[in-house]
């Protein structure tokens, strides 16, 4: 199976190469924005340097492809409307376009928590407990908490769009990634931007203890979001799907029951496993 | 009651001007890409001259207003992506974040039935019959038609985004029109564009009668639209609500109890009173 790859040099797209790459199934082809010999530890592969917002460059690589995952995107929930008008909105157009138009089959697209993450908002952190018994699946109405995930929303309706209306994709996975991090035990809030390690809060603090119980809520371990994103590849039954990227977690609050019926997926780890690295 | 209207001069805009100008509840300011002088039949209103892809002349026209009817956009379901992202995707933005700077308390949004046209793609004409029971409601997932469509959900995905995350603007209405005519028995097929007057197909075949049908199902006479619109300017209740803007035609096949419910829309026409011109 020939598989594109779009955003390959990512969180999640170094998590497929990891899972992936040389089990004999696929023969990938990676898109990022950077040569991987430049700025990342996956040198060993080539690579089609190019934005998603360039159309044509877009085109040239979906030829021949049976698949693509589209990854690349702005990836974060902090954004303007104009962080995420190219990169999102019109380069989601430019690859479900250019699939359609080299008659690719599948198309699998990195969605996001943060269109439904209105629910979070509303409810955290006792969201975070299982106790609190709040589950969010595919049918309950989108409730984007940001311009990223209005972009990400605007992308599972062009992909509804297009499997419906066009002869090509003929099928189309929306996974509303949770949190897939750099390294299994990566830890989300001990770079500098988060104010662990200049000290702006400690890790004592009542906000730390949110935030780990959230990420342990919102893991999808590496292993478990390649697995996930190998269900859809091999897939054939569904036309258009939403599916929450997620490990089974304890405390999550997301629904697992469409995908494990749906696609296959069937995750192997659990959140309360993640914790925060050593200090 | 301050309120701006933009893309006044359209089919909509009309219709609003027609039933709700000069009845002593609202000034309203005018804003279209044309001057009514050059273009329209209504001359009198002082128009703000501009694109609603303009964000600063946007941003001028909100000033000290208390809502938004935010009609102007690219209108037709025949649609690229390139002819909606900047009317309607940019555009719907710019009237959001101009709102929400203006401390604008409602916005009432021109969806459209394209939104969820995959259900008519799907079963028409049978649709179009009320022994076929199918009626959408708010409730149902959407299956946008077109890039149209697509761009009309990014608009109330947009909008939810804004009331749930922000303090203005407080309130926001998707209506999604069916189909307002210029006048109230405008016939929508009789244009040379749709092969009626130049003789591509005959008044007699069964395309004509179907597409007699489903404007039957579809319309939406202009004074239930204008107080549609007056329901949604009135309310002080919804923060978010999606609603069906349709006649209470036999034919329908959108849910109206919903609007009936909550912003208290009674509509007086039934698309069995709309026909074709005489020949």
């Amino acid at each position: 199976m020939d598989v594109l790859v779009t955003g390959s040099y990512g969180r999640c797209g170094t998590a497929l190469i990891d899972h992936l790459h040389g089990t004999g199934g696929y023969e990938f082809t990676y898109l990022d924005r950077s040569d991987p010999d430049e700025d990342h530890e996956y040198g060993e592969y080539e690579t089609v340097v190019a934005d998603v917002a360039d159309e044509e460059a877009v085109r040239d690589a979906m030829d021949g492809q049976d698949a693509v995952v589209h990854l690349a995107g702005y990836p974060r929930v902090e954004s303007s409307f104009d962080d995420v008008l190219e990169p999102n909105v019109v380069g989601t157009y430019n690859v479900l376009e250019a699939a359609r138009r080299a008659e690719v089959e599948s198309v699998v697209f990195a969605s996001s928590n943060h269109v439904v993450g209105g629910y979070e908002a509303s409810f955290a952190p006792e969201i975070y407990e299982p106790e609190a018994g709040i589950v969010v699946d595919h049918t309950d109405p989108v409730r984007p908490d940001s311009f990223y995930g209005v972009s990400k929303r605007f992308g599972e309706d062009l992909g509804r769009f297009y499997v419906e209306n066009c002869e090509y994709p003929e099928r189309f996975y929306a996974l509303r990634i949770c949190s897939v991090r750099h390294s299994e035990y990566d830890h989300p809030y001990g770079d500098a931007e988060s104010g662990v390690d200049d000290g702006e809060w400690s890790r004592d603090s009542d906000e730390y203890e949110e935030m780990v119980a959230r990420m342990k809520a919102m893991w999808q371990s590496r292993r478990d979001f390649a697995h996930q994103v190998e269900c859809c590849l091999h897939d054939r039954c569904v036309d258009y799907g939403v599916f929450y990227g997620v490990s089974d977690n304890r405390r999550r609050w997301f629904d697992l029951e469409h995908a494990r019926a749906t696609i296959g997926y069937d995750p192997q780890d659990d959140g309360e496993e993640w914790d925060a690295p050593p200090e």
